[in-house]
């Protein structure tokens, strides 16, 4: 469900190229697009590739309206032959690339365009921003994943990041694994499981606590959530226990020091006889808050600005470059000699045990198929026509079996280098 | 002009509140939410408000359809009456606020909401999404106008984040003195100059460099960009010259040590005649490496990646908290104390030269006006009617004069208090 028109979401001088390439011809040759990472964010140790089920729908729905090409008619952004070509455009070629929930390294042929020059550079910012955005927020979201130790994370975060971003946020985080989202656009459009109970505000509304604790129970029942550090967090939990009785399913804490208030807090549920009311923390958590509550009686995590804002890596430094024009591998020169050109092929080598131990990507050729690789390309659209993709759930438990195959020091939150290597084989 | 329906940007939580008060009633009670910020991100020396011109507009299509009420229906997360109550919302409170281009400082109540608890919980996540994300790139963006010391800048970051921040980013970069963007949506939602002209792609796509050029000038004329870095940026600027001769609008610049590169290209443009062709610089600039540009003969700056993150802090910070009911103000006991409760007014103090001085914050009541004061909030939404509002050029000429108004230690870019205090009086 795209709820936006995309062909604008396009910078000014893919048009200006199109407009110039359309006189001569040359927008008609054969290209291969790429996108990769040149490197990961400092210190992190994978990639995770997210938002190609997104985009899938964004490329389909990508057609310039009249509206819109008289825009560019009458900005002098484009002249009369390309108005005329971009109101019949439609992406006519092949989109290959990694899994949704696939992990990536530098080098990694993430996504392979490929079709005319004109219409493959057109889908350029659009594919760099849901793919840049996405992979942020999932390669973050994953690393607290793997902090909060099988406990379930609700994503939380909507409120700091763009209204739009939110809804992708919540997306990537239950890809990496979160068990719920706040963001209801989120559950409407991608099916994902929603949860929330009461803020600080509802606690206020009322003339006391335990009114407020009251009224949300009479509404929810004792399956929900009580907020109980809106004045006296010791106070807060005897009323809660006091209001919904010993069945309460959970109280939230969501200031203070974290790891001592779990403590305290789990000691006074207890003594309450509410043993098996749950304890969820949230307030600023990231993957080294979550991991620094592992000791502590915690059940669950509300994670909010780290996870939309990927945790100190905003964007995920995806590039799309020509790397092939009329079968034949071009590259700017003046850059990183580690740079091939060439269309590419990946695998990644496992060991019998299922451990990875390198990824492998060839210019222009098959990579050589050992009893334990696997090949990390599958088709997104084919001739223009969206193909067949795994489900939002699958993806999920792709991810989940990726980490599981990557060697222990790449699961480490601590700065180091990429998990596996990447060895990339030029063409001839 | 919006192009997704905002009402499901929302919390969960927002939701499971407003049920739990309409049961009793106390959902109807009269409150008041304001917006502000506890701090400024690290080092930073004021904030600026961005966001609500795009907000009013939000607020204004913010009704839930029989689907999305079918769907909160479903899934749990409303009874009946609140579907009831949902399928008949519009918000019929005021808002109020700081102008767009205001800068703000820690406590500044930067917008305040009034109206029944129910309808203003409602807009608590949408509100914030806007104005975290806006306010962010503003607040960035602003200092990278400092830094380059009237030189144009050229925002151009789209594929760095989502496809739809990137349009709110355009816009806040705009606001905050760029002068164009890349991104096309902007340019046609918001009235916008776009600019843009060629990648690395197009000249790969040629058999050489010349021939990419000339197909450029061919399309373009010389009144054109022709980007110098592909292979060899000496020989690429001898080619650009060759070609479009020595009128050749501008070349750019995207990688090496552009202060190094910016000085040999002005040399090489002189004696080529070349004397008029700007030289544009791009390629992970933000506001430090923009000021350390500020010696050599570079014309206009190309700033992508740090405008639309933030440059190191995505989000502004801004928080909604309730601190009235029914006249009574109302703060969450357990927080920093400084927080005070009740609707406040807001005025800046300035000397009579016209340079600020204070802010000051008066709970319940009016500031005492002096002279030189500035009352700070303005309408935006009366009786849930959206107010007249200043264009967005009339908000850039705005934040312009503000930060010539404050103090010129607030201007720098190295780390510090805010530039002027904030003193917020409590009610009675």
């Amino acid at each position: 469900m795209n709820l936006s028109r995309p062909a604008l979401l396009t910078d000014h001088y893919e048009l200006t190229m199109i407009s110039a390439g359309l006189r001569d011809g040359t927008a008609e040759r054969h290209c291969v697009f790429e996108v990769f990472a040149r490197r990961l964010p400092t210190g992190r140790r994978y990639g995770v590739v997210a938002g190609t089920g997104r985009l899938v729908e964004l490329v389909r729905d990508f057609r310039f309206d009249e509206t819109e090409v008289a825009f560019l008619r009458e900005t002098g952004v484009i002249d009369a032959e390309t108005a005329d070509w971009l109101s019949r455009y439609r992406f006519s070629g092949d989109i290959d690339g990694y899994a949704e929930g696939e992990l990536f390294f530098p080098g990694s042929p993430i996504l392979t365009v490929s079709g005319t020059f004109a219409e493959c550079v057109l889908l350029e910012t659009l594919i760099l921003s849901v793919l840049n955005y996405d992979s942020a927020v999932a390669a973050a979201a994953a690393r607290m994943v793997t902090a909060a130790r099988g406990r379930t994370l609700i994503e939380m975060g909507s409120r700091r990041v763009h209204e739009e971003a939110a809804v992708a946020a919540a997306r990537a985080a239950y890809l990496a694994g979160f068990g719920y989202t706040s963001n209801l656009a989120a559950g409407q459009r991608y099916g994902i499981p929603t949860a929330g109970t009461a803020a600080h505000a509802f606690t206020l509304l009322y003339e006391d606590e335990k009114a407020a604790f009251a009224a949300q129970v009479a509404a929810q029942g004792k399956n929900t959530t009580l907020l109980v550090d809106t004045y006296d967090i010791s106070q807060g939990i005897r009323n809660a226990i006091e209001v919904a009785g010993p069945d309460l399913r959970a109280v939230r804490i969501d200031s203070g020091d974290l790891s001592v208030l779990a403590h305290q807090s789990r000691e006074l549920l207890d003594s309450l006889g509410a043993t098996e009311t749950k304890i969820i923390v949230s307030g600023d958590l990231d993957e080294y808050a979550i991991a620094a509550l592992a000791a502590e009686p915690v059940d669950m995590y509300g994670a909010g600005t780290a996870v939309g804002t990927g945790s100190g890596a905003p964007t995920a430094g995806l590039v799309y470059k020509l790397v092939e024009v009329d079968g034949r591998p071009v590259v700017k020169r003046s850059e990183n000699k580690a740079t091939v050109g060439g269309r590419k092929l990946a695998v990644r080598r496992h060991k019998p045990t299922g451990t990875a131990t390198e990824e492998i990507v060839v210019s222009q050729g098959m990579p050589e198929q050992l009893p334990h690789d696997r090949a990390l390309q599958q088709s997104y659209v084919v001739g223009g026509e969206p193909a067949a993709l795994p489900t939002l759930v699958e993806s999920r438990e792709h991810l989940r079996q990726c980490l599981i195959s990557i060697p222990w020091e790449g699961l480490k939150l601590s700065g180091g280098d990429p998990a596996i290597p990447v060895t990339i084989v030029p063409a001839g």
